[in-house]
């Protein structure tokens, strides 16, 4: 069961204005699902997104990516789970822009107007004449006020739906930021088998969107890790509508722009935080604090290496404070030239480790205490310089292998 | 269960002339369980090994290099199970010193003459007291066809014994080789929770037999991952003892050196292979070979990619041909420049996917026919130039997750 998430509670999602939803059953893997989510957005809103790094990116990717470049304006979103259409070749273009066209046949708007996704099975055809059918319900429905559903529509492995709302004040003019994801296995920064959609009405520059939403991507969905894997088919997308009447956000340098990325962190960390605590199987949420750094690239080498590890992670399930095992993990992360006796280790407030050992003061009782609970620390001090940074992931269980070895039955 | 991996039988492991191993019950972590083993080496005997990488490198294997640098002539081995002696700081040295100075008491040599080895349990202090206890009836009982006995007392995880001895023709001379090994957790290159300790009879010189074992350990430890974790301790040991009656092998160049490393790699990919084999949970045993690439650099990117990614290993625990996700792998492994329309992904002979996705040809009863072996291989043809590598691994299993969230109680 998720790890301390409460699921959202749909009349605390704000509507965004400029937003509306609608939801469908297609059919696409299973019968009696909302499987299929349209967002329309008004004329005039921008858009700007991260997608995965996986060189087998899904053909989705490929299209989204290509009618952000083309600039027309994007009019919609259309989500599809219970199919990834990755690793489909030439086929999966092709069913990616016959949904694009299909939608935007509906909508009167251009096919580079929409922004196909996907997220399910790979190299399964996309069954597109389902979601073509299914596409007139999903329309029929749209409302400003259905973040809830959406959220729903768009869980695959997911047991909790993900979705928050924040509001902050701009020029004296309350905007709102609305966002959902999706996600629970494969998930690996560059990102997760993630689908993230953060909705706002500020008024901003297309140039400035981008650099936001690549700053809170990095902030949030590029530190979490549940497996290691890296989807195909990844992607966080921004959306401005310009429909707060504040003046346009032109400059990084603004005070608005300030609390602009500071909301929008905050609302991308609290979706990827919940990805992880949802995480396949997870039973801990363990955040990895390393301190003390060169820079953050030997930061996250050792954080990741110990989130990675699949004997720490067990370790951690079994709520077993062999802690060794995370010792091991600093020491394979590949910092080549690391003092392993310069360094302390702490679980929590606990000091487990320093001078290349356990730590004098350290009671086994102690570690037992932070193991048993349900959220945790481990803090790594480097003493090398003073650069840090954070990572989450969750622990490593009989179910996750549950699961992934019957995730496709 | 290990995948078709048969225990060794006593009377097949051959004397090594100039090797006699003596093994004891030490208790050091439990009672009744021979867990400590004395290999003691002929004058002259030369040893040549490779050591983990981790940064966190155990106590003994620093003392190790230290003796093996000192060039005294090594006289004697020492490993205990039970403890890994690593992460034990300045006390960690101490008391492999003092195993060391124990054993070079009772056999008359002096203490940088042994070579000190541990496994077992991270972060916890030596019993060197036990150890020490132990030693005087480890010594008592050695002969030179020890080995079956040998092989039993490093185990830790495992569930099988690995022992292989192999014969061949140096001169007209028949030279004897034969290798033990443990390993089953923690497994991966540079290297595994592993000790793998191999002698033979014949004559070399010094600088040829690190060449040997550098060279037979990249073609064999050094392509296996269990779980992607190196351990702190992992020592392969190449003992020569030059009781064989023929000249001193001095070149790389001669046929006699091409035998012997022929015949030495056969014994490491042997011992290596059983690992996987014996790997924590396996249910399969998973041959990846990438084929056509630039270099052996993004073969074992790609290569390690997929071997060490969870979602596949619990899809091959499932028998389940999901095979997008070695597409997914693939995709996500680092090759920058990858075009993944021009790879083709076989299943052991069915074409599983080409031109971006899944092959016209491909039948999913085929994957399923191939998935329900229990020895399996993947291989990836990326069609860039002609570099290949091979790896080993194995599935993931439910038992992975129980035997590493019980291994401390």
């Amino acid at each position: 069961m998720p790890v301390n998430l409460n699921p959202p509670v749909a009349k605390q999602l704000l509507p965004v204005a400029g937003v509306t939803l609608g939801i469908a059953e297609a059919n696409i893997k299973r019968e009696n699902r909302k499987d299929l989510l349209v967002m329309q957005l008004c004329e005039g809103a921008k858009v700007a997104g991260v997608f995965t790094q996986n060189r087998f990116c899904a053909a989705p990717v490929i299209v989204a990516r290509e009618h952000l470049a083309a600039d027309e304006g994007i009019r919609a979103l259309v989500v599809n789970t219970g199919n990834a259409n990755a690793g489909t070749g030439e086929q999966g273009l092709l069913d990616a822009r016959m949904t694009c066209a299909a939608l935007a046949g509906l909508l009167g708007c251009k096919s580079n107007q929409i922004l196909p996704f996907s997220t399910g099975v790979i190299m399964e055809p996309l069954p597109v004449a389902k979601i073509a059918a299914g596409l007139p319900a999903a329309v029929a429905n749209m409302t400003g006020d259905n973040w809830f559903d959406a959220a729903h529509a768009i869980m695959t492995t997911d047991i909790v739906a993900k979705a928050i709302s924040k509001q902050v004040v701009v020029e004296g003019v309350t905007v709102t930021i609305t966002g959902i994801a999706k996600g629970s296995g494969m998930i690996h920064p560059n990102m997760a088998t993630m689908l993230g959609y953060i909705a706002t009405d500020v008024t901003i520059s297309q140039a400035l969107l981008q650099q936001l939403v690549t700053t809170a991507a990095n902030r949030s969905f590029n530190c979490i890790t549940v497996d290691g894997d890296t989807s195909t088919n990844d992607a966080l997308m921004l959306i401005a509508t310009g429909q707060a009447a504040h003046n346009e956000v032109t400059s990084q340098d603004s005070a608005v722009y300030g609390v602009l990325l500071d909301a929008i962190s905050e609302v991308a960390i609290y979706l990827a935080q919940a990805i992880v605590r949802d995480g396949e199987g997870a039973t801990k949420f363990i955040t990895v604090k390393i301190e003390g750094g060169r820079d953050e690239e030997e930061c996250k080498k050792i954080g990741y290496a110990i989130a990675h590890s699949p004997l720490v992670k067990t370790a951690f399930f079994a709520s077993d404070p062999n802690l060794g095992r995370i010792l091991a993990a600093i020491g394979y992360a590949g910092v080549e030239d690391l003092d392993v006796s310069a360094l302390q280790l702490y679980l929590d407030d606990v000091l487990v480790a320093e001078n290349g050992g356990r730590a004098a003061s350290y009671q086994e009782a102690d570690g037992q205490r932070v193991m048993a609970q349900s959220d945790i620390t481990i803090r790594v001090v480097l003493n090398r310089s003073d650069v840090n940074a954070t990572l989450w992931t969750c622990d490593f269980s009989y179910d996750y292998v549950k699961i992934n070895a019957s995730y496709r039955s």
